[in-house]
């Protein structure tokens, strides 16, 4: 498990931290991600602050195997993505060549003009390789180990999935999660005893509803040995009957 | 509205970077900051790891007027936000008396046995005040300008409401938004050309709809001069109308 890639994901807007948006963009990348072995260890939103965002590309950047940008990639003057990951790593933002003929010809075809502004979707900086768009077909980019995405989840959905088969894989990750209806007080100790029965192989987690009742806690292992993952749903299963209570649920 | 009081949010939990738990607490700690003036500036979220929560803790209490961390303050062994909290200020952990006699009195009301694991939740950094928490007793807590809460949304967002009245105010933020069936390639330069007439008061922004298709980009205005924040929206509907496109909803 501790082997497997790493990765952090910078989700960027203002919106976000104003409430207005509810981001469901680091579930899938989380999700996405986690299906070929890449771990992610860490997320941040900032503003649509250049300071901001250039920190947080150049901390997490140097601290992961792979940083996952989303946002900020638009037409519009609060789109500073690109230059920012440009400042990052100090090289000059250029028009890709291949992004500007993408463009042009979508633009055309749908009878827009090819303004500076659309245009500006071409910035990438310096060495940049494209990320396919097939939404809407303005491109992402990805630079060293930066994979910068668009923040429209369809968008970032589609480029993620054209990113994947480039990273390298980690051990897959299993987990079973076991719902009960005991509370977390009640499975404290056996819980930590098993945590120390498996070690680090396996991640014992304890998960209350959303509610904060008693009645729906979900207790879940996971771990990259499936063998030993369904041995710990087992043992999470028989500690709770041992204790008095009813597994809702396992799998 | 630079003269705000700031705030960052550091959620807490591997479900929440395993992709298996959706956060909805920075929407909901966002809107209620932002309807007493205060700003979030920057979430981070980060997986249950003493180093990297400490860390985290460090540099985000010292860059903002306030911080809010949710997550890990439950029974279990994986709940370590308590320890970390005491850590990063070089303060003991302490069993808060008033902390202890809620617990014990609730347990005992229930039947449960006031086990080691469930007094662990009467654990605060020494010089911590409490945080009540209607729904299931187990109090967050204050120290200095750091903020603890529980995950568990429904115990989150009591909390939350517990802390407000004590935070230092700042002006009130209003925005408008207003629909249009326009690309943001088409209202980029005129937008840009707002967000210069308005300067820093004005904070103009641009969010596609989540499909990334045409036909319902929403516009945003967001100041702390309701007046203004009005003017700015009559201007976003006047530009769209002048683009020739239509104006779907404003409010």
């Amino acid at each position: 498990m501790n082997d497997n890639p790493t990765a952090a994901v910078l989700m960027i807007g203002n919106e976000l931290l104003a409430g207005r948006t509810q981001d469901i963009n680091l579930k899938t990348i989380a999700e996405r991600l986690g299906s070929i072995g890449v771990r992610v260890c860490e997320a941040r939103i900032v503003a649509d602050d250049s300071a901001a965002i250039v920190d947080a590309i150049n901390t997490l950047r140097a601290s992961y195997d792979y940083l996952f940008t989303t946002g900020g990639i638009g037409p519009t003057h609060d789109d500073i993505t690109a230059q920012c990951v440009a400042d990052a790593f100090g090289r000059p933002l250029l028009q890709h060549p291949q992004a500007v003929k993408l463009l042009q010809d979508y633009f055309k075809s749908r009878g827009h003009d090819a303004n500076p502004a659309r245009m500006r979707m071409a910035n990438v900086p310096e060495g940049g390789t494209l990320i396919d768009n097939p939404v809407s077909v303005a491109p992402g980019f990805v630079v060293e180990n930066v994979h910068v995405m668009a923040g429209v989840p369809k968008i970032m959905q589609a480029m993620l999935e054209n990113v994947l088969p480039d990273l390298r894989r980690g051990s897959m990750l299993s987990s079973v999660s076991v719902q009960c209806d005991l509370g977390e007080g009640t499975i404290s100790a056996p819980l930590e005893a098993l945590q120390e029965k498996y070690g680090s192989s396996i991640e014992f987690g304890s998960y209350p509803g959303k509610e904060g009742v008693a009645g729906r806690l979900a207790l879940v292992a996971r771990g990259t040995d499936t063998e030993k993952v369904k041995e710990a749903g087992r043992d999470i299963s028989a500690m709770i009957v041992s204790l008095g209570g009813k597994v809702i649920e396992a799998g």
